[in-house]
């Protein structure tokens, strides 16, 4: 009845069909697709649309964040088991992988000012009749970072702004020391790991980080519960381990923390922040703040309080941190569900999101989780119709992201030479709200991510994702991001720093990989705190999960092209224009690092610098530096060119192409080896865990990206016989990629 | 025996004198002196120089400072008489000139929020023991805006940020509208003038004006007494005429307002402001921004308060505002100075500062007039010494500058058909503090600055205060202003918009004017407030009157080298690059207007704009405008060819020229007449009053300056016709310029 139906409308659309087709023939084949199973597809992926629930998306919400599911929490296990459950009720070859992590929890968490006055900092968040969830204080986490160590500290304190290296040197230019002092940081500008680690390295004693309203609170909108944003005694938990190390298990670096593995001894743990940690609410901050001396800070570094900031320093404010922890070993919970490949089952297109959070966690990790549980619900519905995916799908519920990705590190690091072999992507999803699709990934695939991005349907303006994602853009964004996205036919997608399990696939592995959600128009302020629940989920964020549901779309269309394409979706010439992109990059970061050294050096040998300063302030001249050398590019250069040839042949061969079933197997494997061929054995230079040769966590920003690493962050340390070490890494990198390529050109050409 | 000494002086430092004579021959010659002119001209400097005192200023600002000495006050009158005294008795042909002038006081000030709950505003600045002078309650002005109209008005309220026309595109946007409303603006942005003006335009019945604390209140720095900045209960009087159209007195527009002169009706003035207007202080506005609703207004909005700001307009917030004035006649007191030139009497160099004050205004106008004082006294003492200026000096203490530069314009319209034929050089200061030189005014003095500039030692640096300027731009400019200061040979003086008494001297009749002063490292926070005293400057702005004294150096250099040079230093080729740096700005201005129209007119008509807004607010979607036509920018760039070769021309023939006392004579007529050839009978569209073609104030901005102001008004408005015919007239006024020029060149050559 059905399908008589369809065939009737077909009929009387066959005017229109036609002059659409008349318009634009390649609209009609998917990347990776003859034109056949192209239409097929299409209709699958109809069929999988029409089967989600966004009342399902509801219920497991409602669910999984009803009580506090954090690492090694009664509730947490009971949710890995009910996703498994749900799972095994749809078809797939479940398990729950189990590891053994560090996971410290406070035992004593005391801050206290001593001077000018007396106060004791609360740290804690108040239950609120508005938020059902928020009453459960047996069972939250307290307010903590953990991986901080054990602590005792009494001292001064400063206030560092967001504690990143550049605000070091502003102190330094002020005269401003925080050797044996406790920093303060207010939470932002770089990821949170970063502030104790910088601190540290300047002789602090102790960090604390607090939540400034200007960044959450009510500087950004009304706050909780009226509004959306962190209330006065809202506070952000959250890992201090330093991540861009190595993430995962702490004392199990580089291999999977299963039963017997070899331990490193507590005291031995390099990715342990060096120096007490903690994070407070804004309320908690303030009698601190208002009190420091000392000058008053720039204009940037200023925050949303009714305060006028001042450096500290001045032995104005001395306050009493003690922290105490139990440094216990938990058990972690990884759902990893599987439905086997009818053609080629040893080729894996991994799904996953996170299950543990801080505390209820219904935005951060449920709202996509329970998006990627609709849509592995809406995959098994087709796989009951007799569809079968011609390579294996495999989701994955991990545990453990929040303390440092700890779930998908170890399951990466045990199966690593499994993965190798038979990862073809890894996608990734984390928090959902309303509004633009974001992407973040491996530009081999932003082709095709650009592709299923104009197929799924905006659930607010029924244009589709990527035409609003678009348009965002040519309203929204900077100028030459607007005039791109007039010009090139493909949106950019983001270069992948950290902050989500994407991580270990990527840059441990080098499997190709992408991260989506959708965002921007929910409120902000709930993370890490206990107000990220269901009241303020469907409240402020997605409230009919209407975005959930596009979500699964969104990301269960790549997981079926991804699963059932004749060939592999991937595509060289944006990954060559883009990496291009990176090249002149730093090759101008160095020019301009160049000037800027001469013209500092001679603004400081003329006095020019000193006398454009008020003399009735402290500045301290800085030292003239060495001057920057010009560094040889052209290994790089080279490699480029020949990059850009093998991704235009390529691109040519794949034209048409007419390949049978197994030189497609043959072609998956050298397909997914192209992602390999980024990484080098050794790794990046001072932490080999990262492998990956064009997408890093900046050593000084964490979570933020810094693209061909090894080159750009020795350029920014200043270290030139390193950079140029680098650029020939990186230089016969992009050479192995490029015969990576010219492999499945041949296979493609059927040479 | 000092000539004796200075020669043996001389004989020992020969070889180094040589040597330096070698390096640069030029350094010898001022402009417009010769050789000899030159060296005398520099001696009589350093005598000068010499005999300041700043304990003078320090005694002179605490007597002119210890009342509240306002338009009508009695100590503004004693004061007056005080300065005429020192004057008289230091030699100067002395008089007071007094005008009646409209100037209204409050009769009746009541703020009152009526819900959603009752608060009834302060209004009150209290008084401080830290401050002397803060306790002279009876004496003092109170909180208000003068011209406001008389009112009695309730309703809604709505923030309106600055209240400039681009924020009520925003209101439009965000479907929010103040007819019928009370707008609450917060000072900055624009002239305080243009907030009630442009919500009046929009159907306001009501405007406040707040001291917003991230404007100059906690964020900026501590507060008083503790720092220099706005504490919460700390108010900014001021005028709200509408000084764009004409300044002075409102009710004699274009005349003097001496005894008998034709007045308008008040009914009649078309200067008041349209609707009552209010400032009040962050205390009294804190309540009322607190409770409005509506939407959260944009992050380029928001203040320094601890709430989240909404726009209002909501009905969540009503107001009552009442203002009633006593609308009496004042007379103003205008002390005029003047020392008669030797050879060139019936030319003039004016140097003014206002004496007039808010409430005791010990930095506004001051700081600025001891400077004028002790620079008057140390002329005065070389005068004893035998030497005369060739031109008249005249010395103006303006008073009414406040209410709308009653003073200045009263006299310049009274005077006009003499200083039109006298007037040489007008040298404006207001407040100073210390810091940074920083000098707006007529291009064609650009040079002549830059010259004196190098000639001033900076009290802090001990390096000259052009040299201190240099570097502050090299430090802290934009990139393109570091450029030119190394690539440049003299530093860009600002053009000048308005806000002290330079504006009818330059503005209405065409007298070559500058504007000067230090600052930069004084905190700011008392501007119109009581805080505004003698123990305020003295503690924050320039305690030890450093930075008077290198003003009375500045702007006696000025004046000095004014009334004694052989030729007056006009200089027209930085002033023909500069206005060739207008135009180009106009023609970019229309060329992006005409981009940006069709950009925004594609975006609205596809739909793109209207996809990239949340559908959960508002958004008012904008209507297309017509396109912009290409203008004919011909006439002014052909104007431009001529003005260039005028320029350059004078540049060469000025060159060693040694001509006889009769032509230089007639040369100072010329020369002064080509500011007059910059002005039109006609003036400026719709305010016929400024009659200057190249520099008025903004009619949108106030005090911010618009260059080629009929050109680039019209463009802004989108009214092409009337800026084709201002491209006529102003090519036009060009050309005349350089006619003026050529004049003077074919007389310094002897033709």
């Amino acid at each position: 009845m059905r399908r008589l139906l369809s065939f009737l409308l077909v009929l009387c659309l066959l005017p229109l069909a036609l002059a659409a087709q008349t318009k634009s023939v390649d609209d009609k084949t998917l990347m990776g697709f003859n034109r056949d199973n192209s239409a097929r597809q299409k209709s699958l992926e109809a069929k999988f649309d029409s089967s989600l629930r966004r009342e399902n998306l509801r219920e497991w919400m409602k669910r999984l964040s009803a009580r506090p599911h954090h690492v090694g929490s009664a509730y947490g296990k009971e949710n890995a088991e009910f996703i498994a459950a749900q799972f095994r009720s749809w078809g797939y070859d479940t398990k729950i992988e189990t590891f053994d992590v560090l996971f410290p929890t406070p035992k004593t968490r005391l801050l206290e000012m001593l001077s000018p006055e007396r106060f004791t900092a609360k740290l804690a968040e108040p239950s609120l009749t508005q938020d059902a969830t928020s009453n459960q204080q047996n069972e939250q986490l307290p307010i903590y970072n953990a991986y901080s160590v054990d602590g005792d500290v009494t001292g001064d304190i400063v206030y560092v702004n967001y504690g990143v290296p550049a605000d070091y040197e502003e102190l330094e230019r002020r005269g401003v020391d925080v050797r044996g002092k406790i920093a303060i940081a207010r939470y932002g500008g770089s990821w949170r790991g970063i502030k104790p680690k910088v601190a540290a390295e300047h002789g602090a004693i102790g960090c604390l980080i607090y939540s400034d309203p200007r960044n959450d609170g009510y500087f950004q909108g009304d706050v909780y519960p009226k509004g959306a944003w962190r209330n006065e005694n809202g506070a952000q938990r959250g890992s201090v381990a330093d991540m861009p190390v190595f993430p995962g298990d702490p004392l199990t670096p580089g291999i999977g923390s299963v039963k017997g593995a070899k331990r490193l001894k507590l005291k031995d743990a390099p990715t342990l922040a060096k120096i007490p940690v903690m994070p407070i609410s804004y309320a908690d901050a303030l009698p601190l703040l208002r009190s420091l001396g000392g000058a008053v800070v720039p204009e940037a570094w200023r925050g949303g309080l009714p305060i006028t900031y001042h450096f500290g320093g001045a032995n104005t404010t001395k306050v009493h941190l003690k922290l105490a922890f139990n440094w216990d070993t938990k058990t972690i919970y990884n759902v990893i569900a599987k439905m086997r490949g009818s053609e080629n089952p040893d080729k894996w297109i991994i799904r996953g999101n996170h299950h543990d959070a801080w505390v209820n966690g219904a935005d951060d990790p449920l709202s996509g989780l329970v998006a990627l549980m609709e849509e592995a619900r809406g995959v098994a519905e087709l796989a009951k119709t007799g569809w079968k995916p011609k390579r294996t799908i495999v989701y994955c519920a991990w545990d453990g992201e929040e303390p440092g990705l700890l779930g998908s590190t170890e399951w990466v690091e045990t199966h690593a030479d499994e993965l190798k072999n038979k990862a073809a992507v890894y996608i990734n999803s984390d928090s959902n709200g309303r509004g633009f699709l974001g992407v973040g990934g491996s530009h081999t695939l932003e082709k095709f991510v650009n592709e299923v991005s104009r197929d799924v349907i905006d659930p607010q303006t029924k244009i589709s994702v990527g035409e609003r994602w678009k348009n965002r853009i040519l309203v929204n964004g900077a100028a030459n991001d607007k005039k791109e996205a007039r010009d090139r036919s493909d949106l950019r997608i983001e270069a992948l720093g950290s902050g989500s399990d994407f991580t270990p696939f990527l840059q441990h592995l080098g499997i190709a990989s992408l991260n989506l959600g959708f965002g921007g128009e929910d409120g902000g302020g709930s993370y890490h705190s206990i107000y990220d629940s269901f009241d303020h989920f469907t409240r402020f964020v997605d409230p009919n999960f209407d975005y959930g549901i596009a979500l699964a779309q969104t990301a269960g269309r790549m997981t079926l092209r991804l699963a059932g394409a004749d060939t592999l979706p991937f595509e060289f010439t944006n990954f060559a224009e883009t990496v291009g992109g990176y090249v002149k990059e730093v090759m101008t970061l160095t020019d301009t690092m160049r000037d800027d050294t001469k013209t500092m050096n001679q603004m400081i040998s003329s006095g020019t610098l000193k006398a454009a300063q008020d003399p009735t302030q402290t500045f301290v001249m800085p030292k003239t530096k060495a001057e920057v050398p010009y560094l040889n590019f052209a290994p790089l250069q080279n490699a480029l060119v020949r990059l850009q040839e093998s991704a235009k042949n390529y691109q040519n061969a794949a034209k048409g192409r007419q390949i049978s079933p197994s030189i497609q197997k043959q072609l998956d494997g050298i397909l997914i080896n192209t992602e390999r061929a980024l990484t080098s054995n050794q790794g990046l230079p001072r932490r080999g865990w990262f492998k990956h040769e064009i997408y890093a966590p900046g050593f000084y920003t964490g979570y933020g990206v810094k693209t061909l690493p090894g080159v750009r962050e020795a350029i920014e340390q200043r270290n030139w016989m390193e950079a140029t070490q680098q650029i020939e890494i990186i230089a016969g990198t992009i050479r192995n990629f490029a015969a990576e390529i010219d492999k499945a050109t041949k296979l493609t050409q059927g040479q």
